[in-house]
This record gives C-alpha cells, structure tokens and sequence, in this order.
C-alpha cells in the first residue's frame, strides 16, 4: 500500500448510505468507494476492495469473499464476528473507540441519578394522586466501582468524581485514570466489589472477562448495590443474578446487553421490578460520530502513520 | 453584641434535636442553646435569646415574642414567611445557601437524563415485554437556559458544561459565572427563551420573579422544551403552563413547587404524562449540611467578621 497507490473501500452497513455521504464529504485521496447495505448486495467489484469499513457481523459473513482486505475498520466496539477462529486474521483490524463516552455517561448517570432520586416510583406515586415526601438519596459520597477502564470508563469516572463519588476501577492491568481512586486487578475481585453502590460492565467480551460477574463476585456486592451492564451479556451469568436480585441481595439491574438478544420474551427479568432493560440502545454506533474514525485513519494510512484503535486478535480487543 | 458577652441561641425547627446535637458538637464558645420542635413547646427563657436558628415558617409565628433578637439564621433558602410586611426587620437574617448545588444537580441532570434517555418510557416498553430499540437523545450540544444564577445556577452550569450543553443564564444583573456562555436581562425574555431545551427556575420569590414564567414566556419557549421548577412555585403562571402542555406546545414539565402544597388532589398537573410532581423534595435542608452555617457564621459573629449569605429585605433575598 504504497502512499500513491489507488485504494478501494468496501461500505457494508445497515447505514452504507449515509456513511457513504460522510466518507464522500471528506473528499479523500486517491480513493474508490463500493458499498452495500447487505451481504446479498455486494456489488461485482467488492472482492477488489482492499480496505472494509463497516459492521463485524456483515463484514464476518463475507469476509472469504474479499481476499484483497488489508484493513478493516470496524463501527462497533465489539468485533466478535471477526475473532470467530475459522475467518483470516491477516489483516489489520481496528474498531470503534473514544466516541461512546458521551452516550455511555448519559446512559449510566442517567440510571444512577434515576436510582437516587427515585424517579420511577415517585412517577408511579404521583399518578396516585401521592405527595410522596419520601427523601431522595444522592451520589455524593458512594462508591462506584467500574469493570473496565479504557476510553468509556476514564469518560465515566470523570464524571463520578464530577458528582463528587469514589470510583474504583477493575482492569487487567492498567492504572493510568488519575480519576479512579483505587484499581484493583485479576484475582482481586471481591476486595473490588466489597463496598461498591454501583458497578458499571464496561470490559470487552474476551476469555478473560466471561462470567466475571458470576454467583461469588455478586455474594461480594453489598445488598444495596446497583449492576449496570452497557457493555456485553455475556460478562454476567444471569441464572446467578436472577438469584441474587429475586432474593434481595442486590438492590436493581439496568441491563443494555444479553448473550441472546432481543431478550427472550419468557425471560423473568422482564417483569422484575428492580430491574431495567434498555434494548441494547446504551450507546448507538451514529454514522456522524463514526464516519470520521475511517475518514482519520485513512489520512493515516495513506501517510504512513500508525492506525488508531487496532485490534489485538490475541488479547480479542 | 461584644466578643465577649454570652449569647443565646434559640433553636426552633423540626429538627431542633439533631440540630442541636450539631451545634453543640462544635462547642461554641460564650453561648447557651434552648431549643424547640414547635412554636407550642417555646422554652420560657426563649424571649431572652438574641439568636435565632431555625424554620422561617416557625419562627415568623414567634417573632413578635422575640423582643431581644439581633440574628436569625434560616434553615432554608425561601425567607418569604419572615419577609411578611407585618413583622419587624430590624435584625439581620442570614439564609441557607451554598449547600443545595449538589442536590439541586443531581435533581435537575436526573430529570434532564431521564427525559433524554426516555427511561419512564422504555420502563413502561419493558413491562409490555417490548424490546424497544427507540434511539435515546442526548444532552450534548443542547441548550439549558437558568432563571437565576446564584450559587445552585453556578453548580447547574458547571453540570451543564461538562455533559457539552450550551449554557444561557437570566439575571437581575450579575454576569460573572464562567460557565455561563451568554447572559440575559429583564426585558430579554423572550431573546432568553428563543432556543431552550431545557429551563430551570432557581430564582428566588420576589416582585421581580412573580409569574416570570407566563403565556408570553411559554409561547417563546421551542415545543420541544422542558420546564424544571425546583425553585419556587410563584415563579410560574400554572394556568399558563397547563394550557401549553395540553395543547403541546411545552415537551414536559418537571415540578417540585407549588403555589399550594401539597398540590390539590383536583389538580390536571397530576395526572398528565408529561408532568412529573416531585413533592418540594429536590433539595432537602439535611441539619448535617445546614448547621454548619450557623456555626460558620457564629463565629464570624463572635469574631467581628461579616456574615454571610445575609438577606436583603429590599431585594427579597
């Protein structure tokens, strides 16, 4: 991929279109763009495409199909349809990072501060006709503990500490957030769930994070605790939180994302009152936060600086 | 009042016990605490006391029996009962301030979440089994307009800035809030109004802010905006604000206030979707955020210093 070279870009996305406009706007060099909205519309000249841009789990089911790919950037922050072990990793992969902050801290204050300040029951007693006095709490002072601290988790405990909260973060190996208060690491998991009132999942999916929050990391939370998954299903064992939020070990669950999803319709969490499903809406990949992490990495590519957000196929994020 | 001669104070609140338990923590020097619950349960040497400490409701009905009192300091940030043209004004009375930024924060960025994120909505969604992918909106790059920018409009604004909202502030005069991105006067309501998202009330109750909220304000107001009244019930004309939320012309309106509280059981507020009653809880007078005041300002008293947050009986706050 010599500077000078001509590249072609493969759009495929449920959104192709209004990428396309975007990565057309920005008017890049030495350029051609194919796209297709579906893996059944991939236009002849796809397997000529040496650069994909577009959603892992289209891009996974054609991937065979395109032998030219050098590099792939993802819309997601998950890329698991491409970590599948019988697809080609000889390409470089980069995903979505550092444009879910804003959203994810709407999302999670959003359901922290409805937790505190009672906001659906209050709603429920006024449409009894009830002056219900009954004081709110405040997150001033508790503790949130977050699983995770990459790009989502440094935005969300800025803005813990914006709310005046001890944050405590949860990472394999990292410790560079100067607004988490006390990182704790593998092996550590009880000491970190210990005093939390909050905990947000916002690790990727790999081996080394499924199930971690299993039946003994939730006997660890306090009773009061709140769980806040954003992130991906398969870190919680479900049958274990069930158990734990029916028996009133835990205080409410604001769930995003599920190992099946929708969430089956006889699932009992559903219908539990202390518990929130939000449909996997935390933090939507928008084509106008998105466009420009291909449209930088392009101009990166082309003058030979290194891509941001790759992959590690080994670490699987 | 010399240094060195001994005060009385009279604690008069619902909370005298834990009030007084406050203030006797901080062993003030040259001092003496009677205390009451109640205006029935007055102690006999309560006329002899020169301080006063304690509920504006309250003591406005003891005043006239306070010959010797030289300083009260309030409970709460509304004085209005002690502002009654009946009573004497010929002491000096202080008022809770400075402590209700953190509430009033997580109270009103509650509720703006809340509307974003649609969680009442998707709540309701959820209990109909519906997996609803309805994409949230976001605060970011919104506008929120304060009505008065004391110390709980400086904490919203620094609240504002840091989820990336534009902030517009309406004032009598002041102007000097960084956080604020453009201010405001009398006679510029509508040009304040013209763009809002978001409105919160925190002025005081004076002339100057009765019905500031009326059919004129609400007609410059965008549909799309929504009313935040944790200030004081004055501030709004309610027959104007009901007439503009049925007829949609106001997104919603979340109210804490109230001209007549509890709010009648008769009144349409209650039972409109887009009203949310919370029932003068927004910001409660905690004796562990309040006593501190008067402690700090006793001893500014006793050492000849200003006190401070003292109330301008010409400007009504």
């Amino acid at each position: 991929m010599a500077p000078t070279s001509t590249h072609q870009v493969l759009i495929l996305s449920r959104h192709a279109d209004s990428y396309r406009r975007h990565v057309e706007a920005a008017a890049l060099p030495d350029l051609d763009i194919v796209s297709a909205a579906d893996v059944a519309a991939l236009p002849e000249t796809a397997p000529r495409s040496d650069l994909v841009f577009g959603e892992p789990s289209l891009i996974a089911q054609v991937l065979p199909r395109l032998p030219a790919v050098q590099w792939i950037q993802a819309t997601w922050a998950g890329v698991e349809p491409l970590l599948n072990p019988a697809l080609r990793r000889d390409y470089l992969l980069t995903n979505a990072r550092g444009v879910f902050g804003v959203l994810m801290c709407e999302y999670v204050f959003g359901y922290l501060l409805a937790h505190e300040r009672r906001i659906v029951e209050k709603y429920a007693s006024q449409k009894l006709n009830k002056w219900d006095t009954k004081a709110p709490g405040t997150l001033h002072g508790k503790t949130i503990g977050l699983l995770g601290v990459g790009t989502i988790g440094a935005a969300l405990a800025r803005t813990g500490k914006h709310f005046g909260m001890i944050v405590k973060g949860y990472t394999r190996a990292s410790r560079d957030c100067r607004d988490v208060d006390e990182y704790f690491h593998t092996g550590e998991e009880a000491r970190f769930a210990a005093d939390l009132d909050y905990v947000v999942c916002i690790v990727p999916n790999t081996v080394a994070t499924r199930r971690l929050i299993d039946r003994e990391f939730l006997a660890a939370l306090p009773a009061r605790a709140v769980i806040v998954n954003p992130g991906r299903g398969s870190v919680i064992d479900h049958d274990a939180l069930r158990a734990a939020l029916s028996g009133g070990r835990l205080a409410a669950a604001v769930l995003d994302v599920f190992e099946t999803e929708p969430l089956p319709a006889d699932d009992p969490l559903w219908l539990m009152p202390n518990v929130f499903v939000t449909s996997h809406t935390a933090a939507l990949s928008l084509p106008a936060d998105i466009a420009p992490l291909f449209i930088d990495n392009y101009r990166r590519l082309v003058s030979g600086q290194p891509l941001k957000y790759r992959v590690d196929f080994t670490l699987e994020y």
